[in-house]
Parts: C-alpha cells; sequence; structure tokens
C-alpha cells in the first residue's frame, strides 16, 4: 500500500471549496493544498458550471489525486436552494468522473463522526481539527475547510476499510 | 444566416431526454433526433452523471449541435427532488460548456408560451405541438418530447431576436 492522495470538494454555487491531502499507508495525513474556487466572476449560470469545470480540471492536472470525496450537500427545506446546489454538485462530480477518478460521497454527519468524534458536532468545531489534524495555523478559510475534512474523513474511512479487510462502503456499515 | 442546429435537453437524473433539431433561416424547422438517455444502469450516482456526460459527448459528437437550449427544472416543495434534479442539471450543462457550446435556459412558461400560445398549457398540449410542429407521427417518449420543446422554445425565441434586431434574452423581455 502506497500514499494515497485525496481530493475533497465542498461544493456550493458560489464558491467551492477544494482540499488536497496525502495518507501515508500508516495513515498518517500531510496537508498538500486548499482553496475555494470563486464562481462569481462568471457572466451567467453555465458559465459559472464552465469556471468550477475549469478550475477542477487543472487541480487534478497539477496535484493528480487518485480518489475524491465530496459532502452530500446539506438539505434545508429551500427547494430553490438545494436546486442551485445541486447542480454545483452534479458539475463538481461530473468534473471527476470524466478524469477516471472514483468519487466517494459522505453525509454531513460522517464527516463530524470522523472528525470531531460525534455527529452532532458544530462547523467551527470541525473546521478547528481539521487545523489540529493537518498542523495548519491560523484560521482556515471556511468552505476550503470543508473540503479538507471531508478528505480526511475519506482516509479515514480507507484506513478502517483496509484493517477490516472490506470495501470502503462497508467499513462504515460497522462504525 | 444558414442553417442551425439545436441540441434541447430535459434534465433528470433516472432519465434525461434529448432532442436535437435544424432551423432555417426562414424559421422552418426539421427533427434530427430525439432520445430519452436511461442513467439507471450505473451502479452508483456518481457513474449516473458519468452515463449522462458520455452519453451527452456522443450526441455532441455526432450531431454536432450549434447551441444548447435547457429547461429550468420545475420546482417541487421537495428539497430533495429538487437537489437530485438539479445535479442531473448542473452536469448535463456542465457536459455542453465543456464542448464550447452556449447554452440557453427556459422557465417551464417559457416553453409552454412558445408552444402552446399560454403559459397555464398542460405537459399533454406541449407534446402534442412538438409532434404537430415538426411533423412527428406516433406518441413521443415523454422526456424526449420536453426535449424537443425546449429546442423548439429557443428555435422561436432566436427568430424574434432575429426580427427585433436584438439579443435572444432581449426578445424575451419584449413578449
Amino acid at each position: 500500500m502506497s500514499t494515497v492522495r485525496i481530493l475533497g470538494i465542498d461544493p456550493g454555487s458560489q464558491r467551492t471549496g477544494v482540499g488536497v491531502i496525502d495518507v501515508a499507508p500508516d495513515g498518517r495525513m500531510v496537508h498538500i493544498h486548499h482553496a475555494p474556487l470563486s464562481l462569481m466572476k462568471a457572466e451567467d449560470f453555465p458559465q459559472r458550471l464552465r469556471l468550477l469545470l475549469d478550475g477542477l480540471w487543472a487541480l487534478i492536472e497539477e496535484h493528480k489525486p487518485d480518489e475524491v470525496a465530496i459532502e452530500q450537500v446539506f438539505l434545508s427545506n429551500n427547494a430553490m436552494s438545494a436546486l442551485k446546489l445541486g447542480q454545483a454538485r452534479g458539475a463538481a462530480i461530473a468534473a471527476c468522473v470524466a478524469r477516471d477518478l472514483k468519487v466517494a460521497e459522505y453525509a454531513a454527519k460522517e464527516v463530524k463522526l470522523a472528525l470531531v468524534g460525534k455527529g452532532g458536532a458544530d462547523k467551527a468545531q470541525v473546521q478547528h481539527m481539521v487545523g489540529v489534524m493537518l498542523n495548519l495555523k491560523g484560521k482556515l478559510q471556511a468552505d476550503a475547510a470543508d473540503a479538507l475534512a471531508v478528505a480526511i474523513t475519506h482516509a479515514h474511512v480507507r484506513a478502517s476499510a483496509a484493517r477490516l479487510g472490506v470495501g470502503v462502503r462497508q467499513a462504515w456499515g460497522r462504525r
């Protein structure tokens, strides 16, 4: 088993967070990159998705991740915001599968469990733990922190799966 | 002004309808192709979006549309269905802009106005008019008919815009 590079994505229609980490065979994690991709400069909505695609493709080209993890979108009761988030999420997943990358999806609750140890943790706690686990100083931009958090979640799940000798999905089922 | 080929898309997370028409300079429309792209064979959701991307890219390769029209999704009060539709819609738009195609968006009401002449028309009337306007015999599959309907809407809007000597969006504003 060699080092695995994971791209985490926190999709949003105005700004999409991206984070890249390396996970060594012993589970140690190294921070490689994080940034918010701003989509607001586009002239219309289709061009916004174009910015998202181009941004992700440039990132995939530069950092060559092995796997991708993406957070399942928070479901508000507002159908319009669910639609907007869904569109960004669909385009982000499309960008990754178009580059033959496997995409794992994690619910917000799974991310909180992996980072803080309880499904009811708040966003600030999760973002704080991202900094601690990756040895980052200073306050992280929120979308980028969430992207790193889902990448870390995927790293944990991969490690459990390896220990248990099962697939990544089964590892979660046993928690 | 030469013939313009329009790809219409009716996005859906289980099945996405596609329709292709040619519009002559005098406004005459010719049916080229229509089909539902079934996404249900994929093993997980990201692979479903992959089927959608590959299907659209094969279609774009084969029929070489000049422009794309896509319906704005019907907004139910159900945030979960809005999210699912949004993801399919986002991936479909991403597929088109990745091939440098301009994508025009039309609300369901605009499609009904263009096809039946009233914004409150029902789906069956719209689908019936698609058959009449494109000289198609027999009952059309519903998603493919909706895809042709949004392509026809775009053809109408382009024709009005040309008559008025304005952009496509302005032509709608004047209706």
